[in-house]
Order: C-alpha cells, then structure tokens, then sequence
C-alpha cells in the first residue's frame, strides 16, 4: 500500500509535460504536501533551512537538502528517484540552490514555500522567474490516481463511522470542546493518524463557519455544526453534518431544507468539463433562490488529496474544467449571525460521466439527544 | 499573564522604528509566529487565503483577513490595535492586499510567508520590493521582554523536570520509540501544551543530528542522545542531554568530555556586543582542537521564543552582536556516522554582562538503566 520509485518517477514525468505545456522550464517543490507526492519525503520540521526538489527537463531530478538532514532525505521513499544534494551551515544555501536552477528559467514553485526561500532565489537569479505552482499547473495533484482515490475513500469511510458513532452520544448539557474531542477521538479510532480540525458549532457559534469549539454548553434547540476531518493513510478526510438538540422550530427546518437542496444541487451539477465554478452557481443558486443568498458567505467546496485544503476550488471565477479523477467538497451553508448555522459538506469525486459521493451518511436532519 | 493591547501596541511600534532604521516602508507579518507575536492571532489553519498584518509609518496598522475567518480575527488578544479589513472568497486578495500597500514601498515580509502570496503581490503591484524580515530585522522578535523571559525559564524549567524524570526509567530493552513517547507524556505533565520533538538517537542513530526516534531497540553499551523541547504558554523548551546505558569505553567519555567542554566555553563566550558567530567559534575550536572538529556537522545554536528555532543563529558568518534580552541554544556536537553521537544543550539568554543557563540540569554524563 506505499508508493513505489515508479509511481514516484510518473508523478515528475507528469508534473514536467504539464510544465512544458504551460510554457515553464520546470517545477521547484518545497517540504509540504507537494514534496509528500513526489518523494513521499516529510522533513521532521519545515524550517528556515531550505530543502528543494527541482525538476526540469534537461536534467535528472535533483534534492538539495541541509547537509545534517541528508540521511532523513536518503531514507525517503522515493530517494531512488532523484539525486540528493547538500549545503551546510553557514554557506550560503541560496547560490547553491541556484546552481540547479537554469538563470533564465520560469519555474512553477510550491505554494506554501517560504517567501524567505524565494526572495533568496530572486536575489541569487535576477533574470529566473517563478509562478505558483497551483496557478500554473493546477491538475497536478487535482486528478488523482487510483491508489489515492481508495486512500480517499477509506478516509471519507472512516469519518462517516465516526460520525455515525457520535450523533448516539448525549450533546445536551456538554460542551463543545467536550463533544469534539469525543469525535476526534473516534476519528483516530477508525484509522486517522492526524485530527485537523473537530468544529462543534452549536448555535449562535454555528453561524461562525470556522469557529472550532469552545468551552459553550449545548442546549435544548440548538443546530449544532460537525465539521470534522484530518488524515488517514497520508490522505484527507472532510465532512460536515448538522444535527439538532431535540426538535427544530420550522425556520430551522426551512434553513437546512434549503442548504440540503442545494448540496443536492452542486452535487448533481459534477460531471467532467462542467467549471468548477458552475458547482458553486448550481448551489448557490438554491440558497440564493430561497432568500437566503447573503448568508451564503463562502465557496461551495475545495479539492482534497495529501491535504484537507486544495486545488480546485469550486468558487466564480474558476473556469478550470472538472476532470475525472478530481476530488473535492460541496459544502454550501447558511449562517444567520447571533442565532445558528447549517452546513453539509460530502467529498466528491469525479467519474466517466458524473459525480461519486465520497461520504455516504444520510442527509436527513439528524435529532441528536 | 496574557499580553495586552498596549503590549502589542509597543511591539508594532518598535517593529516600525526598527523598520525605518533599515530604510524599509514598513512590515507585512502573516500568519505563524510574527503573527502571534504582534496580535495573539493564530488562524485555526495557515492555508492558501491571505490573512496579513500591514504595519506602515503613515496609517493605522491594519490586518486583512478573509471574510470568513473575520469574527476569529476580531477575537484575537490584539484586535483592538488594529483595523480589520476582509476580502470575500471569488474576489482578487491580492489586490485587495495590494490597496493597502504603498506601491513604491519597500516592506520587510514574514519568512513564512507563503511564496504564493508574495508571487501575487508582486504581480499586483509591480514596483513595491520586499525583503526577508529576519533578514532586514533580525532583532525584532530576538529581544525578549521580561515576560517573555519568564515565560522562556518556566518551559526550560519544566524540561529540566521532564529531564530528571526520564533519567530514571528504563533504557535497555526498549525501543526509542517507547522511551521519546514517554519523555513527550513527561513534558505535557510538565506543562507543555505542545511537544515539537523528542529526539532518541541511540547507538549509530545518535550520529544522525536530526535522528527523531525509531523502533531500534536501545542497548546495553549504547549512548543515547536527548533532544526534546516545545512549547509551555506559548514559549519554547530546546534542550539536549546526552546519556549512557551502563559504563561506558574511554573514547565514549573522551568524546563526551569534549562536547560538554565545548558547551561550557560556548556559554562562557556570551555577553552583550559579541558576535553570534564567535559563539560558534568559541565552541567549535574545543572541539577540532581535541580532533574532532570534522564530525562538528551543524551550526552551533539558534534563537528560540514564540518557535523553537528563529533567529539569531550562532553560526559562522552571523556578525549580530549580542544583546540583553536575546535567548538562544548551544548545542554543539560530535557525530561518528555508524557508531554514536553526543550532544549537549542549553537555552541561554543574555544579561548585561554575561549568558544566564534557562536549563540547569547536570552536563556530567548520565549513566542509564
């Protein structure tokens, strides 16, 4: 179930023919999820010591790492496939980096690499020019394989049991920060080696889409907001149901009709060459079409894959067309500020022809005690 | 015990006096320890939305975020030193970012930083220059308060404790694995909310400087080095003993004697107006004097504060004077690729006239079961 030379080779040779395609001399990777895919290498800690994988056409893939984190980059699983290099302390790691890269060369660079790094390589090349990785070849890490598409699924799997498990528990009389760490819990039980985020919304705090939890007691009546995910097998699990302490009065039950219809809506909208943007029309058009379009106040949904956040966003103005294999949320919401929020969010993938829900539990408003 | 309006108040203030005394039009501070520092803001994650502090001589300091991450921001230790702007998802944030921005400036940038960022603010503005802020204002987050020194003695204090403890149980038989498990229980015992490392390099592992922990089982005969640390209310621990299962050979101890010389003179070269690098110096020469000095591998120490690894480095070439208030490690070492290493380490902050140890255990070398 790991991830051979061979897979790691095909991932560079992909990442440099979407290169060439997009006019760039090659791609600069730094430690984060970008070096996970094409090395599987993870560097104890992401620090002010550069470590880069640059790959281009003209040459054999290269690693230049601290000299003292050598034999961590030589252990990695995909070693094999590229030559390691080194600079130690107190030479100047951005004239040696240089040297690997081509002076005149446009290069796709990491998105999260640090701005450090690259204001080091401007200085050291001032003809090179770079471009963010995701704005340049954003199907790179989009369109997965099989090996990661069973990997999502598995961690998708795994926190609908999750939540299956905690819907059974008492909310009323406890606090959020309780009922969360309850599930991210249940979350490591089914197999998640990282909780990356456990959010108890319960009412007004449900109207705050990224509040995590607090120290408030669930109520009678409240919505409560699960948005629950995190790692498992290197992969990304993100769900989001919303349940009610007891019955809900009928604006409540109107609100998460509405955000139902247009998860539905977004959901039935996936089918390859659709934009990404469309998913996001195709939701928010319900919400908005129910009178509730203001308080719809984000993106309908986001890629998942080594990382819980990524490309492609399903957001206006993303025209990147759906491709099979593309994994990623449909999570519309609506969140009236000082009184609750309802959110419901599957992971997606893409088929021949339509969408494949990732998350399976059911939609229908869940009375919790 | 937490940092109020006025604290940050002064932090920006003299970010922006320390700013102008470099030439710079002010600073861009994003999310991660910068952040922290001048607001007590931490974002529940560091993603591809651009959240960034705008501090200029000429307006108000301002934080932009984006919309949904707004009612976080307005609840931050520090919100009510600045003023929140936000930015909607499907709209440009770069120029938005860019709006507030002086388009001939020249600003000093959070190493951090996502390169992403500064590639979209460097499109959006095209005569703005940016530059690394430990670069351009290496003492800005390096002097600590007293505050901040208590807060720094307190997590050496209490992995001093965490220390003591683990010197106690059983070595010989067990994996390192097992043991740094049970050191990372001791720190969080101990008050550390958050365990960045424990290090357990025994045998040929100890040769390794960034050696975590395997499944090696430790023996009889083998040294074993130590190095944990993270954060306790917000500050970081770093500290690094090395120890020996049972008795150990002449050329083990002659070893340890000069890693452990070497520490000492380190220490005893610190006091305000010298050099970071002549730290190094004075560390390194005790240790290719006894002959050792090729399997000298690293720098010989790095600040700590808010991380467990910032700015000022001890390192040949670092010219930065000392100042009271500065808090740093020592750290050398001798690394023998596939038989042992030995490592020894203090925190150390600078006083008026000397180094003052913020670890205070033994540096004799520790015989373990």
């Amino acid at each position: 179930m790991s991830f051979t030379t061979k897979d790691f080779t095909r991932r560079m040779e992909r990442a440099l023919s979407q290169a060439a395609g997009a006019g760039l001399t090659g791609v600069l990777v730094t430690p984060g999820p970008d070096l996970v895919y094409f090395l599987g290498y993870q560097p104890t800690a992401i620090t002010e010591r550069i470590t880069m994988l640059v790959l281009d056409a003209d040459h054999d893939p290269h690693l230049i790492v601290p000299v003292l984190e050598r034999p961590d980059a030589e252990a990695a699983p995909g070693a094999a496939a590229v030559t390691i290099t080194d600079w130690a302390d107190g030479s100047d790691p951005y004239a040696a980096t240089a040297r690997l890269l081509d002076p005149q060369g446009r290069y796709a660079l990491s998105d999260s690499a640090w701005a450090m790094h690259l204001l080091g390589l401007q200085d050291a090349l001032r003809e090179t020019r770079y471009t963010s990785i995701t704005g340049s070849l954003p199907m790179l890490r989009a369109v997965k394989d099989t090996d990661e598409l069973d990997r999502l699924a598995a961690a998708g799997a795994a926190a609908d049991a999750a939540y299956e498990q905690i819907t059974t528990v008492r909310f009323s009389g406890r606090t959020e920060r309780d009922v969360g760490t309850e599930l991210a819990g249940l979350l490591r039980e089914h197999g998640h080696s990282q909780v990356d985020f456990t959010v108890v919304g319960s009412g007004p705090n449900g109207a705050n889409p990224h509040h995590e939890m607090a120290d408030r007691v669930i109520a009678e009546g409240d919505m409560v907001v699960l948005d629950f995910g995190g790692l498992k097998d290197g992969y990304g699990s993100d769900t989001t149901r919303t349940v009610h302490v007891g019955e809900p009065t009928a604006e409540e039950r109107e609100v998460f009709e509405l955000v139902k219809a247009a998860q539905q809506a977004g959901f039935e909208a996936v089918q390859p060459g659709v934009a990404c943007q469309d998913i996001d029309r195709a939701a928010r058009r319900v919400i908005t079409g129910g009178g509730y379009g203001e308080y719809f106040i984000h993106r309908t949904g986001h890629g998942i894959g080594l990382t819980t956040h990524e490309p492609p966003y399903m957001v206006e103005g993303e025209r990147q067309p759906l491709v099979p294999g593309m994994c990623f949320s449909i999570e519309p919401g609506i969140y009236l500020p000082g009184r609750f929020g309802v959110r419901i969010e599957d992971i997606v993938t893409v088929t021949e022809n339509a969408g494949r829900r990732l998350n399976n539990t059911s939609h229908d408003l869940r009375i919790v005690a």
